[in-house]
């Protein structure tokens, strides 16, 4: 046949004709009514689930995050006749409003530190009676210097070492936490989210929020849960921690702002739910096998005095806090929605399999309806003789 | 039967058939072109948008990543005769060197504030006309210190309070910024992204970056696109924000490192593009009443002085650079193509359905075709005689 | 019809009918194997990768994640006769235990700037003969300070610049690095992560660690790899850098604790796995063409001396170490588990599509095939006939 007769006969083959399954109409009401609940069960589950639940028509996207933080108060201490105030720059580390800082709730201090010569700690590990027992040169796994070799003290002798001195003594914890004045600080955390997929971008202070509003709002999860504003008091007895506690031995505190966005409403509806969060266990059951109960680190003010470098060191013990976003957007796609669809017709047909198997093996009249649904060959010449 | 008998046969019954469903096969003009235009349709829809577009055939990883980054460059006051000049380690904070900092454009400054008790400053709530006035022991919400319940001062009297004295007075910003300077600062980026699941690592600086390239590129979006300097007074115009005013009272900007790597290609095709973004609005209108405009600190810097420990206050109002990196990469995998397939035959069969359902009940010769397509089963007698 | 007598009818026609497709049962031994076994390398695939390997009945989510880290050791050194000890307060930046830190290895000291008038570095670009070389108010990109426009010096003459005084000179790296005892520190790192679609809670601390342990463990990927606790000269190793290459030009290492959980076994075996990465390339290998090698920043310790503000500089080398958190934890669900089924059913009706195409166009009696699996139909006159 001419090249252009084939093609046109090809397509006109392929255009011009439909195929359609052909199939079995069986009326029994048993079957019907099984087979239709079935199908109608499936059905529901695919709408109701997948779709309405799940929101298998929408696409998703997490945000681009940024967070600010900034604390307020001031603390007040009077050790020994000493009165001292405590305000954000004595306090807050680090200063410049990160999203994870630590507030400090409790101290030792170990003032006016040179670097020289001193005896260690009075501890198991650095006690000696002779020289022999301090090997020079070497540095303990968490001791304070380097040891010079010799064994020097009074009534309990211990290895000299180089260091900054005197060395610090972080035995007592002060009980009660000198800082408990810190309650009632408060943190201002400014938050900004961008869903780029969906160019939509969110702050935390949302609509109603003005700076009057800010000077005065205190957060609560009832009545104001929209206030950017946090009294540290109720942060910790919102994460389930006891203040007393964690203000002595320092702590961990997660605060997550969710952000779960349904894009398909108004954008003003797109609103952040703080909720709080102890990390690491609570410290209120102080365990003292538990593995590293609180959170503390050094710090330590540099200054000259007499030409000679000196240092104030701080054992620090606070309230860590992180702030952590969690965001998920969502808005109608074709995509995901006609996925859902093709997965849907494909489970849809499970069910056609299983009222098959239920018509086919289970019902009494089954040696008919296979008859009905099968056309079975068998060799060509038998087949022609039937046909 | 005998057991093997029976496996045997089951074995064969299983393997030696295979069932096909019967089609009608229509010859007709207006519905094959139809129903064909319809199949096609979803074809194209699935090849086209599924595959190809949103690249349905492709698994996706984001990356691990890591952002150093270091200023350079330096800034110059001459405030009431003191010549000053402000280097890196003067206005970054933190120092060494994270994907979040601020560069300190502005500030007020307090200096050598020891601790003691002078007057509050001079706002209403801290106002008094004599010391009933004053609580003793108080801690106002944003106060400074810690009231001795005191009313001291001159003409216009104020409570004391146990504080860092002088107490810092910050009503006058100073207009312009002190440090417009910082226009003219650079930043360096150095960020390392790896997609573990591919096993790829790639830096943005990229093949083609060398330290004499480094040395005197700056970032333009054009004509220098992967440099990894940029100019300070570019970022903040790329960002929309206005430089003299974001200085003033500080802001904040994002850097979005944006890696979108197609891995069916070669690696050094895997590039970044940087975008920068304005966070929390325009500072370009200072509008009073919205919330927390600008972006700012306080920061000591602490000393000895004849034995007294003092400390000078900077108040910083600064530019902070959050630096975030987005990731996506994509690789052909069999799995993500096969359920595409999947779902493809599933949508498929919805355009059958469509079409039977015009071949039923929209053509005129449907009552036919119904009679083609189904086989009607009613008893079984009626049945055995019409078979 | 009456409206009910129609709704009834309706109803009745829905529930209690059922169509079934009707099927050709092939009894050919070739065609039966071929296609079955096509049949059960699809079902093969669905079963054992997209549900074993690729774990297609879980649900995933990602975790919240919180770290803090804690150096310990003591570094020494002994420059010019003068001995000094390097504790965590003097070595980690930043100091309260963050993520991501710095432990300085090796630095360049710059003792008691303070802010005046004196030279530039003895570098070509600050060389000059007179002061018309040097243009009054001009800051270079990387200089030091603001030109004064004299041009100042002996033997060789450099602009005059107002900056801290004297000028950083930084061209001599100590080799070998002055801290390379940093080898010995350990590094604590306390990782919580909660997965908040499951409700579980994990720490690093797994079952099994207590106080006891952590005082004298360290970790080893094969002894001891739930040990939190890390030598430093060991990360450095895992990573595949040479600690004396790193520690005298600084240099990046990535820690990656990666949960990977299967929340369908008891909580107790999600346990998280450390790997070592060394970022930005390997400073073994120190290719001085390459672009920027090593890590450092610049850092200060200010302090008035007779009434005048000082500082130390101090030129920090060292190693930066990103801790990062990967997580994935799957449980089983119901929707992944029907959505994994329903695209196996799609794919399986491809492998139909490729059997019917071996039954109709490639066997020899395909004619006779296509004869039974279509009915064709052409004008109502000529079905009626044939009917």
């Amino acid at each position: 046949m001419p090249m252009n007769s084939y093609i046109t006969n090809a397509l006109s083959d392929f255009f011009f004709k439909y195929e359609t399954p052909r199939q079995v109409l069986v009326r029994n009401r048993r079957v019907g009514v099984v087979c239709r609940l079935i199908q109608l069960g499936v059905l529901a589950y695919i709408i109701g689930w997948v779709f309405i639940y799940e929101k298998g028509y929408q696409s998703t996207d997490t945000a681009v995050s940024s967070v600010f933080t900034k604390m307020k108060g001031v603390g007040y201490t009077n050790v020994d006749g000493e009165e001292r105030v405590w305000d954000m720059v004595d306090y807050v580390f680090p200063e410049q409003g990160d999203s994870s800082f630590v507030v400090m709730t409790n101290y030792i201090i170990t003032k006016g530190q040179k670097m020289g010569k001193c005896p260690e700690l009075t501890e198991p590990r650095y006690l000696c009676n002779s020289d022999s027992d301090c090997e020079r040169g070497i540095i303990e796994r968490t001791g304070h210097g380097h040891m010079t070799g010799k064994c020097v003290g009074n009534t309990t002798k211990t290895c000299e070492v180089v260091a900054w001195c005197p060395v610090e003594d972080d035995h007592a914890i002060p009980d009660p936490a000198l800082l408990m004045s810190a309650e009632n600080y408060t943190l201002f955390i400014k938050n900004s989210v961008t869903f780029p997929a969906y160019g939509v971008k969110r702050s935390n202070l949302v609509e109603g929020i003005d700076n009057q509003y800010i000077k005065s709002c205190v957060y609560d999860p009832t009545t104001s849960p929209l206030c950017p504003i946090f009294r540290l008091g109720d942060l910790v007895q919102l994460s389930g921690f006891n203040f007393a506690t964690i203000a002595k031995v320092g702590g961990a505190i997660g605060i997550v702002i969710d952000w779960t966005c349904n894009l398909d409403y108004d954008q003003s509806e797109c609103k952040p739910v703080y909720t709080f969060h102890g990390l690491y266990g609570n410290p209120n059951e102080i365990d003292m096998a538990r593995a590293s109960v609180g959170y503390n680190f050094r710090y330590a003010k540099h200054y000259m005095e007499d030409k000679q470098e000196k240092r104030t060191l701080l054992k620090v013990f606070g309230i860590r806090f992180d702030i952590i976003v969690r965001s998920v957007a969502r808005k109608f796609d074709i995509i995901p929605t006609l996925t859902a669809i093709g997965s849907g017709v494909g489970i849809f047909g499970v069910a056609t399999v299983v009222c098959d198997l239920i018509l086919l093996y289970l019902l009494p009249k089954r040696e008919f309806y296979n008859n009905m649904k099968f056309k079975v060959t068998e060799t060509v010449e038998q087949v022609s003789l039937s046909f």
